[in-house]
């Protein structure tokens, strides 16, 4: 079989989808910030998590540095000044500031970062249609670069909420709803020979380098939960000692346990049948027919353990993704409260899209041929291949439209800010 | 002689300088935060500092706290959950933020404290002909604390700025100064025995539990310098080499020099004869003929090693300053950039009140007799008395009217975020 | 296919044979302390090492513990109180000395741990007929244990020595070698379906449960070096300013080659063409054609990449070296300056078992299907497959007859306490 | 009045007590480790802690860098190398092994390291006749250094062999005593102005730089505690809930207490009235009428704050203790176990000197007009006058003959192992 080369997949979009999905996907940042004051924006309550201010910015500083500034000519900086604050990581792009240090930028304010992004977005439309005949790959990149970053804007101002002895609230309750958690069932996957990575049938046009190339791999006989991990699952877990019981983890997920003196998911308070979590909402009851979410992976292989089961590989996950719908699911369609909820089965699984990121036991690594894109943008991916996890799957706070069946996302072991979940597996 | 007891130092003040005084005090604090917006009086720029709205709520805590709640009957608190948000450090009173936190509190908006200002504004006013009966001693002491915070507010401010690349303006730059450093001189100070501590003479009403008991000292014969340390002569040290000679520092200053890459006082950039400081202005070059500034107790300490002298003793310092005007010299008398400068001499010495804060060589510890005052403000000083050093004098950012001969201020010996200082002193 | 159950892989081996590998086994870790003052063996030189006396009690009390405890009626432990201080992870065994701390046992003294051992071999021999019965796995498992604490035994007294500002020796350098290092060469290796994990042919007997079980994996075309990367290549590495290029390195390697100033391999001192590393036999000139050794996960991969190349994956490793004689090589046949050295190639491919460690792009995850061995043995691996990389080959300080194709060992990213060295892969 | 010039305090000792004290002191070292084995004698068991065979060889190269090196012509070093590894921290002699490396010292060995011993002993003894001539004052500079080493040795081996699990003995015990601790009574102190500082009487020829000049100071109406506090009454601290009261706690001292979970001395386990403590002749009952020991200077002010009292000020315990005879109470006679018991009173005081060094209120600074030595031996105290606090009048571990009214220990407020304890003090 012929694994389908990179320029392939990121033929040109046509210029009209292209420039609505720009906007949308620029508009759509904007809304996230609605309801947020100049200091919430501002704040940055961990070095893991950026201001929303930032966010901003930095997904302009993309397009501006990427696109405009490398592509169209005679463009001018915006502010000579703001790239070294809103560059992420891109070591070809030079100094920057600090990782932990973007929270103290209170300047430029938020209305100088929204007339920035205006300007941006005033040059991206006139240069656009040139743009798209050469760079169209790299619009694209802008774009689902954007969206990633709207996931993160969620989780980090949630992170900074929770943080508020206050426990503000920034959006209103979703509605309840009457959907029951499914009864878990075993689905049995495919095994042997299997085609994993992104690239053919409906995946769309798109994938980041990381789910490339498409390749073989063997599955041994396996089978997958119909369903994520319930938090009244995770509540029996619990209360039959999960938490301290040894011989459940890994080694490195025990001394993380006792140093952290974990006890519950992020954001869980209270105790035996009496949790509250905290939301996007504010302080809520925990909804006991939920997916758990904002869990560990050392919390999930442990859960996985003790219920006798393991995690699935990604190439197992993907398997069984493949031909499905990604844009099924509780995912992210608009500003708001973004909260994982009990969904019904389609086709056999509930919630393989959407709802809850799901990790894997698989460590992040590159795929057999990987290579990463040229250039800048060739650090998007691949320098994070080591000491991190793969998860499958998207969640609530994925924009609907970003994912596909190849989508690999990662995090280090300990981290559980993310809407993270888990679904388990086994060997059969 | 007779030891004047802290009742007789904090005798009722007259009831309409008192309100006028409270009002004066309240309204500066707002004026300082007035060039801010909600992000900036927000974040927290390090652990030591804390944000511009947290010292408008602070203070405001401090008269609901120990005036209104303790002493007017029937008051109820404007918010059950901000105690726990605006205590600083007083155990007495509970379960707090933790420090390093403060900056996580996005909520209240800086207008809602405001808000809780004009309320607990009002509500004193009203309770203040009763108060000032029986609890005046509590009135000043809120007045006080608040002054103290409005010194920390701007340093703050200056920190939080001087970490932002953009280097933002609090305010506009002061006017030009002619004046230049007077040259150093010697002026020898009484020996034998003193008088040291607050009670007696010009120092007016007030004195904070750690200037008393009025107190004898013996000191050996000595001299100090009629004016603090200037940047020119800074600038010197460091060129000749001492940041990098370990034989002037003490040991933990040497330790401190290395593991922080010390060479130079905090928050200038240069190198040679050409620096620049960062001011409340913004970034600025040295002012040669100004007092050096921002420097810690450890450079103090090696520098006089370095000039052949050594820093005064707190006593030797007090005794300089008593009958001298505690009002006189560089200090706040409103909203700006704050910064110290050259002055003349005032009957044989320039500087010794405002300007910069001057380290001494006494360790913060209590003086014979001391004792805590009642309650949960005896946590105000007391349980500091041991890690630190004595600085006298007042700065550029202490509020005109706020100094006393016997005024203790204390820090830790790396810490320079404060205008800091220092004049020689040599032992006869 | 079918997966050979680990029982068969662990069929009773003669009694005799069995007898004389253990006393061989438990010989040799005396040999190797031979040298050793009292100070030497007990002194711990970082957390990741422990001391040698400790080594040869730990070795012990696994025998006592997982033997004569657990199968030998009766039996009664040597010193209650020696299971706490020899103990070294196993959570079912109880609390025990943290790890960092193994160096502060002063007492019992070596000649007390070597009658420790005395009285251990003794009943073990006693009981080895009864035990090889039923227990034959177990008493395998404790000789393997034991030679993998040789090996280690030997690279924590390495780092012990290079600690010394004396650079003692442990041993007599070995003759010097006309031998050089091959010439470069690609060699392909198999691709497609193959058969992966211990249990057929060649490899012997035992295998770890973390080799098991066999399972097939599908190659992607790629070729590997004939030979580990020289000392000479590594130093071109660094002439190319390797250690300084972020583009090379992975992003959580490029945080390490900063914050540890890492500049050359571990016991590497010198500059340009001149190197010394620290050896067993002291402080000697870099052998330019030997393989490099005592480089981490991220120098490896950040050479790999310099190289145009890549780490071949363990897969790839295991395909090329089944059917070969994991007894070639320089592995480790007596007390000594264990040191890698150029060899010639056998069958094509030069070093392939002993030498240096060669690092995998793999991390060290569970096989599909694999589970831990029961009872408190079942931490020995798999409680650690999260955050290391899997290395292959075994090295000059493996005991030689310890090794297979299948021998799995793995290691944190930044170790290099070990001889670790690596080979370059491509995909085709 | 006048000061009294280091030279009158150093003044030449007659030749053969000089001669005789050098032995005796440098016999006594080596009696020290008798007991030891070379592990025993090697490692450190925290950065604070040295091992006892590097204190030997250190002391040792004190005698060969500032008399031999210094003061003999043509003297050749030992060993080149080892002024490298036994240099403490005089930055005059240049680079040194890191302080928490010197455990690291597994060579040269202990019969090396008493080689050594025996050359310098040797060439001290011929050089004496002429280094007394004129470097009177560094031989006894020497031995005293020496001394302070011992007492240092065994606080060292102490701790190291506390934290072994099996608790190993340095010596027999004691033999038990009848003496009860004397009922506490108050002692009124002299007022007004003292003299303080070496120089005067009977304090001997003998002063370490920080104990000069000789000085006036003025003090308060006091009265200190007739002996010091017990370990009966620290049982009542623990039992009366001092470790959990914030209020009694400076605030570092609570930072501390919570930070590391202190619950009583240094050495205890127990509870309730079942205390044991360890000491150098292994797990013992806590002896209820001894004096306590083994608390930091943050317990010892909160004890005294929770009893209604205070520490007293340096100046007011050695005011107490001129005039009195240094060599009273229980202090190092011989290698042994030293340990704290209950003593008689001779004229008023029991356990003014020996027995636990008392943590005074002062901070470790220097006195009016004090000036270091000159050369490096004036880095021996000056540079460490920051953050310690002054403990005064000696321990069971102190050499006998080592003391002086005027001694100035100094520690940092969270040490404690060494043999700290505290007496009382009120203001009248």
């Amino acid at each position: 079989m012929k694994d389908p080369s990179s320029a392939d997949l990121r033929a040109p979009l046509t210029g009209e989808r292209t420039r609505e999905r720009f906007l949308q996907t620029r508009r759509l940042s904007q809304d996230l910030v609605q309801g947020l004051n100049e200091a919430d924006a501002a704040v940055q309550s961990m070095p893991d998590a950026s201001p929303a201010k930032w966010h901003l910015a930095h997904t302009t500083w993309f397009f501006e540095t990427f696109l405009l500034r490398d592509h169209v000519p005679d463009y001018r900086l915006y502010d000579n000044r703001w790239p070294f604050l809103f560059n992420s990581y891109y070591e070809a792009e030079g100094a920057r500031l600090a990782r932990p240090e973007r929270g103290l930028l209170t300047r430029p304010t938020l209305a100088e970062v929204l007339a920035y992004r205006d300007h941006i977005d005033a040059a991206m439309l006139e240069a656009l249609p040139a743009l798209l005949e050469r760079h169209g790959d790299l619009v694209e990149l802008g774009i689902q670069h954007e969206q990633q970053h709207q996931e993160l804007l969620l989780t980090d101002i949630k992170h900074l909420f929770s943080r508020n002895p206050l426990g503000p609230a920034y959006a209103a309750a979703p509605d309840a709803s009457e959907q029951r958690a499914v009864p878990l069932r075993w689905i049995e996957g495919a095994s042997g020979l299997v085609e994993i990575g992104a690239g053919l049938g409906a995946d769309g046009d798109f994938a980041f380098d990381n789910e490339l190339p498409r390749h073989p791999a063997w599955l041994a006989p396996h089978a997958l939960a119909n369903r994520p991990v319930t938090n009244a699952e995770w509540i029996e877990f619990i209360a039959d000692q999960g938490y301290g019981t040894a011989a459940l983890w890994l080694s490195d997920g025990w001394d993380w346990v006792r140093q952290e003196s974990v006890a519950a998911p992020l954001y869980w308070r209270g105790g035996g049948r009496q949790w509250e979590r905290f939301t996007l909402a504010g302080w809520r009851e925990v909804d006991l027919e939920a997916p758990v979410t904002h869990v560990s992976f050392y919390e999930a292989d442990a859960f996985a353990t003790w219920a006798g089961a393991r995690l699935p590989t990604e190439h197992e996950w993907e398997a069984a993704a493949r031909n499905r719908d990604p844009r099924d699911g509780v995912q992210l369609d608009r500003a708001g409260c973004a909260e994982p909820r009990a969904e019904a089965e389609i086709d056999g699984f509930a919630s393989l899209h959407g709802n809850v990121w799901e990790w894997t036991g698989s460590a992040y690594r590159p795929w057999p041929g990987y290579r990463p894109a040229a250039g800048a943008v060739g650090e998007y991916n691949g320098k994070f291949m080591s000491g991190q996890f793969v998860l499958r799957g998207g969640s609530c706070a994925t924009p609907r439209g970003h994912l596909r069946a190849s989508y690999r996302n990662f995090f280090h072991p300990h981290q559980r800010w993310q809407f993270t979940g888990l679904r388990l597996a086994r060997s059969l």
